[in-house]
């Protein structure tokens, strides 16, 4: 039934019933959190035995003893690995502590503090601007916001960003850099194309210390089977513009959300820039979850082995969610939503002007999703239109349930507004 | 036998005597290392099944799943146990990552970045100065030495830093912090009288942005049983002046240098406005590691156990070198050196001028110490005199050849100038 097209008594009448049914979950006092991408307990229990690679009759030593200083980058073996499943050179990866966000962090604070590319720091050089194809993720968004840097929004097309809008933007010297997660994209799932990964490849943006932020959070988190996707690091060598690329990763959605094992890829020059940095920074990473994580995962076809089980777990909660939405929703015309091959999110995008209020009859309902605008830079979704479902933490019972709430609560903030 | 007051034809004889032994030590082609205060493989030992208590059977789970995301200031255990070690309450620590000096740099990062105490960033407050004990810990200076930050030599005396240069600096609102190492300091083994913690603890700086860094990195690393030292966040308290204080601490010398955990305690409005610059900053620290930890050491009463462990390991090296640079150096006049009841490092002052020729000379025989002038910010000692040794990883037999060669070394660089 197509909500739009309804005459008003038809909206009344359904608000009503809708009404109803919210009154009824309301009083189950459900307590269901939807609202961060955080792994399940079946699949942080998949990798549970990971230390156990660290008792003692294995010895803790490679290239040196791994459990004394040393070793800033990280140790070869897992420095080796992750180079190879990122497609790059063992001199263009540093494997660091467990959060590939603060690897982030520390590339943007050197760029204000210290500048990149032998260019002034940021901090000198007046207004910074950024590009953030939107919706994306709120995290990165609040690293740039920190800095004070201005947050230019580009849409997120079915192939990546608005590549024609990127082209323009990055004419004006004042725009240093732009967040990207190339696959499985935070929230809409999107896969950037490969003519996308190549327009950025190849990108000569008029700021020469321009940082194309590469989060490869999700490239082997495949629902139906490995996606290949152009390597970003290949072209831009092609094109003479690897100084440009700053990739990341990190095993936080392999092994352990709160203890993994990050690492970020660059051209070789900036990884020995980095490295200079990191030596006076820290006394080095943990050298032991590194060793643990190696044993652990031993090789690029061990990572996929072990994706496959994440996937097994993913796959039908994600396809419960899209059920009861095709179910709830489907032929509404008040929402729409993304069916991602991989990732940990479904975007929604409802009806103009009803997001916040959607999530808010939701937490009445005893469902907490990630804020309204959460998903654009400032929080400030122009058209109050997306939310971002993340199924992976609650059983199938409850992500049915909670799916059936925002439903409700869709309808609700739809309807009420054209009565 | 007094060097000083020798005749010149008697010093040319011992210099070729030295020389002599200089051309046997040479000829052995020996490779010792006496640069770094690493912990040895025997001390790494003791810790080697920490890990073993991450095994399945025990669970992962406290307030919460440790594998999966949250807690960003560490798990509750293992804060507990370290607000009680360093006398402070839950809401002044935050436990991080595995290097302290990674939060000391975060620390003035933040500091120059965004400000602190509601002042102006330290960027954008012109000449930014910052006073340091001489000699002391290298890696303290290259952290301060990067951001540009102006570095005042205060010398340290038998106890603590000089207190009347230090409070006649403070007076300048340029000056806006302190390096400290305030029991066993790095590298004279120097612990701060409870009267010099007083006087810093009640220290009023112009600046009202200045940081007192508390380095306790060696704070239960006694050799011959645990010693007291005045509460800093006791008497900052009792003046009304916490917020001045930003104290540090790490297992690295206590279970894992390579993999230990690290912390940060402050002022309650500190720490707090420090977590929310963590939040944006990381996902959180490996909160897997912390449990590991926390479940290994148990209790205050456990570390200091463990401790004990460390010391036997520790006391004969110390006794070695001490006994070795009594017997070669004792009476010469050229050398004076620190007699540390804790900490890793034995503090070496030559005659003026010899110090780099000495550790050269040393290089020459095999061996290699801290690179002379290491000890004072800018790599410069203006006198060319302070050595720093560091007993800790070489077995006893290697340990008095390293001391003997150092001797022979120190021996020729005074001669050779006399000559």
């Amino acid at each position: 039934m197509n909500y739009l097209t309804l005459y008003k008594a038809e909206k009344a009448k359904l608000l009503e019933a809708e009404q109803l049914r919210m009154a009824e979950y309301a009083a189950k006092g459900l307590k269901l959190d939807m609202s961060r991408g955080k792994p399940s307990k079946e699949q942080l229990d998949i990798s549970s035995s990971l230390y156990m690679e660290l008792d003692p009759k294995y010895g803790f030593a490679g290239k040196q003893d791994y459990r004394n200083y040393g070793l800033n980058d990280g140790i070869p073996e897992i420095k080796k690995l992750f180079a190879e499943l990122v497609g790059v050179e063992e001199d263009e990866i540093i494997v660091a502590y467990n959060a590939s966000l603060n690897l982030m962090y520390d590339a943007v604070q050197r760029a204000m503090q210290f500048g990149i590319a032998g260019e002034q720091p940021w901090n000198r050089q007046g207004n910074i601007k950024w590009i953030c194809p939107v919706p994306g993720y709120d995290r990165h968004f609040s690293v740039t916001e920190l800095f004070g840097i201005e947050m230019i929004n580009v849409p997120m097309l079915a192939d990546g960003p608005d590549m024609d809008k990127v082209e323009e933007l990055i004419k004006d010297p004042g725009v240093k850099g732009m967040w990207n997660v190339p696959k499985y994209s935070n929230p809409t799932g999107v896969i950037y194309s490969d003519v996308v990964v190549d327009r950025l490849a190849k990108m000569r943006p008029a700021a020469k210390d321009f940082m194309l932020m590469w989060d490869n959070a999700y490239m082997v988190h495949a629902l139906y089977g490995q996606e290949e996707q152009a390597n970003i690091m290949d072209l831009a060598k092609k094109y003479g513009n690897e100084d440009m690329i700053y990739g990341f990763g990190s095993t936080s959605k392999i092994t352990f959300a709160g203890a993994g094992v990050s690492f970020i890829y660059s051209s070789k020059k900036n990884i020995a820039a980095i490295k200079k940095f990191m030596n006076i920074q820290s006394i080095g990473p943990d050298k032991l979850s590194q060793l643990a994580h190696y044993r652990y995962l031993k090789s690029v076809a061990g990572i996929y082995e072990l994706m496959e089980k994440h996937a097994e777990l993913l796959r039908p909660k994600f396809e419960a969610v899209a059920e009861v939405l095709e179910e709830e929703l489907g032929g509404t015309g008040i929402a729409t939503w993304t069916k991602p091959t991989g990732g940990y999110f479904i975007s929604v995008d409802l009806y103009e002007g009803t997001a916040k209020r959607t999530v808010e009859l939701a937490r009445q309902m005893g469902v907490v999703f990630t804020g309204a605008g959460a998903t654009y830079p400032y929080k400030r979704d122009p058209k109050d239109s997306n939310v971002r479902i993340a199924p992976s933490l609650p059983p199938i019972s409850e992500l049915i349930e909670a799916t059936k709430i925002f439903a409700t609560a869709a309808k609700i903030a739809y309807l009420e507004k054209q009565i």
